[in-house]
């Protein structure tokens, strides 16, 4: 069985009000992205002649003994046996005896430093679920993964819930809208040279939680109005009031991040840039055109709409001229070249220019959930249950 | 007349809850740096001779219209006017129909970013109290030129208590310690290279006040308890205490400034560095040793103890190695050189070194008040009303 599934890019995060069942101190949204642009696709074959369950990523294999990997596999099979419970004489009850081989591979470079592990996870859980013969709601199985990894079960605007009981039930995600609500949307990672990795997001958020007198305030006092803000700005396709909040929440997040102890600051020289181009753009304009977010890394995620991407790819080119790799500097969506105004120009020549600063662009647009991919040369897993050598 | 003035470095900054009258949202905490190394002189004089109030900064005439010098020589005026009718037949009296000179210079360069305003204005209404014979408290005057200049009226540890009147009148600065309280305590100016000049710190302020929904939260809810147990670290000589809180509340300032719209960012990455390099530096030891703290610039200010200085300094060396100006890096309080641990040298080598990126050390201690100087030498401006050629 293969599955693709897409990388979604979120709002409102905050941290996790209980690590083991990976439940959120608040809800969130997200916007699922285009899997022509970014996808993780997975293979599962399961067979009585495994002796054990493995893992490949990227074609090389990892330890299946990791916690949040073992927590989805038992959460899947406990689904499989409480069906295989419920209907007798299952045929696929015999299938929970077998030992599973898993393969999932990437479009984009890891390096990237691009939240691959929710599209990761969401993409095992489904494909996982078409296995063991699960039809039931996979929110759970793949929330104990990575907790974001249940919006990428969706396509379009996916709101995850944080739910109130505390064994996390009702922790679920659901859509606001499907992919094809607001055709005009575009989206353009901005992939930033990072100097070190920085702090994981799991073991920030924790720190957060526990360090961060405002992350508390943020989720019970901010968010919850911002939540429902944010989806009236989506039903009505109201881009400005989007926009403005998509950035206001992105640097509450990173506000949060600075309130911590010690501090951790995942915005670098290039973020700072890439923020205050994107306000003197909008100044420019005397209207709220473009928008950025930023994840626990460095790179930028912008959102515009279509009638301004050209014109923000030039300014970008203009202010983080591409140094050898001119011709891929753009990658994904096709984007007509446009002039710069010397108006426009000059708004942004206040900020200095950083060579090589954005590594790349990625364009890209809002897209489906997971998708099951039939043609069998797409399978990751030869017939030996090993991973195919092209892989 | 003559007076010196301290510069200070505060904590628990918060923004203004009326702009005008310079009412803070919070109190907060400074301590007062020694005059030996940062301070301000101010001369004042009087004449019926002068046609106009004039003003000399750092040998240079300002526009004396300015509204927070406006505001300051009224509110002078308007004090020394209430003590002539309290005392029929004041010798002083004419005095009040004199234009006044004032020329005032700092002992180090402005260009550094030292928050020089709050020493400036405290000068000014020390200096002009004593030219109009005022002798009452003087934070309202001090306060309607910079908020932070009330505190640099007294020496040591110094409280700005954030008052309740609408009309400001219980919104004072008094001290919490004196200078002699903690004699091993001392504190490093580490003076970073800024690309460009950030945002000042009134802009900035209204804008966190406007647009911040963490920095109510933050005055209200964070700040009081801090400033209790900040008073009872200062009264213990609780240096670890006294260290993370410094620390923490400087960078939930921080935090309400990324969380301003459009975001605000006073660090840089040489900030970022230096912050770093405190953890590890902590971390390596076992112990909070040495505390950072960031004003409106990239500028770090530390506190440590008489104990650590040398060896804080040899990682400062390490870490940012002093490129053509290596004789004159350290400045102020003598530091014996001290050798760097290999160990300490390996737990700090995971961060990268950047030449040049801390400009120079200025190392200091506490200090007292303003001072009155005597000597006639010391007069900026000579009998003419004028600034004197060397000034």
């Amino acid at each position: 069985n293969v599955c693709s599934c897409p990388v979604s890019m979120h709002s409102l995060d905050g941290g996790k009000r209980d690590e083991e069942l990976v439940l959120p101190i608040n809800s969130s949204l997200s916007v699922t992205l285009h899997q022509d642009q970014l996808k993780t696709t997975t293979t599962a074959v399961i067979s009585k002649d495994f002796t054990e369950d493995r893992i490949w990523l990227n074609g090389r294999e990892e330890d299946v003994g990791q916690p949040r990997l073992q927590a989805c596999l038992r959460e899947i099979r406990r689904l499989a046996r409480k069906r295989r419970n419920a209907w007798d004489g299952d045929p696929l009850s015999s299938s929970l005896s077998c030992k599973v081989h898993v393969a999932s591979v990437n479009n984009f470079p890891t390096a990237a430093g691009l939240a691959s592990s929710a599209a990761g996870y969401a993409c095992l859980a489904y494909t996982l679920a078409r296995v063991y013969g699960v039809e039931s709601d996979l929110s759970e199985v793949a929330r104990r993964g990575s907790g974001s990894a249940c919006r990428s079960l969706y396509g379009g605007f996916v709101e995850w819930q944080m739910g109130e009981q505390t064994d996390g039930k009702d922790s679920v995600a659901r859509q606001v809208a499907p992919e094809s609500h607001w055709p005009e949307l575009r989206v353009l990672i901005l992939v930033v040279s990072a100097e070190k990795k920085p702090t994981g997001s799991t073991v920030g958020m924790r720190a957060s939680v526990e360090t961060s007198p405002l992350l508390q305030f943020r989720a019970e006092s901010v968010v919850p109005a911002r939540m429902a803000e944010m989806t009236r700005c989506i039903r009505e396709r109201d881009f400005p009031g989007f926009a403005q909040l998509t950035m206001k929440d992105s640097n509450q997040f990173h506000a949060t991040c600075l309130d911590t102890f010690p501090p951790i600051s995942y915005l670098n020289a290039v973020s700072w840039r890439i923020i205050h181009l994107v306000h003197r753009f909008n100044a420019h304009h005397g209207d709220t055109k473009v928008a950025y977010t930023f994840d626990a890394g460095p790179n930028a995620v912008i959102f515009t709409l279509d009638d301004t991407v050209a014109e923000f790819v030039a300014a970008v080119r203009h202010s983080f001229p591409p140094g050898s790799n001119g011709d891929a500097f753009l990658k994904g969506l096709q984007v007509r070249p446009a002039p710069l105004s010397a108006e426009l120009q000059a708004a942004l020549a206040m900020e200095p220019t950083t060579p090589d600063g954005v590594k790349y662009i990625i364009a890209t647009q809002v897209g489906p959930g997971p998708q099951i991919l039939d043609n069998p040369s797409a399978h990751l897993l030869g017939p030996d249950g090993l991973p195919k050598p092209a892989a």
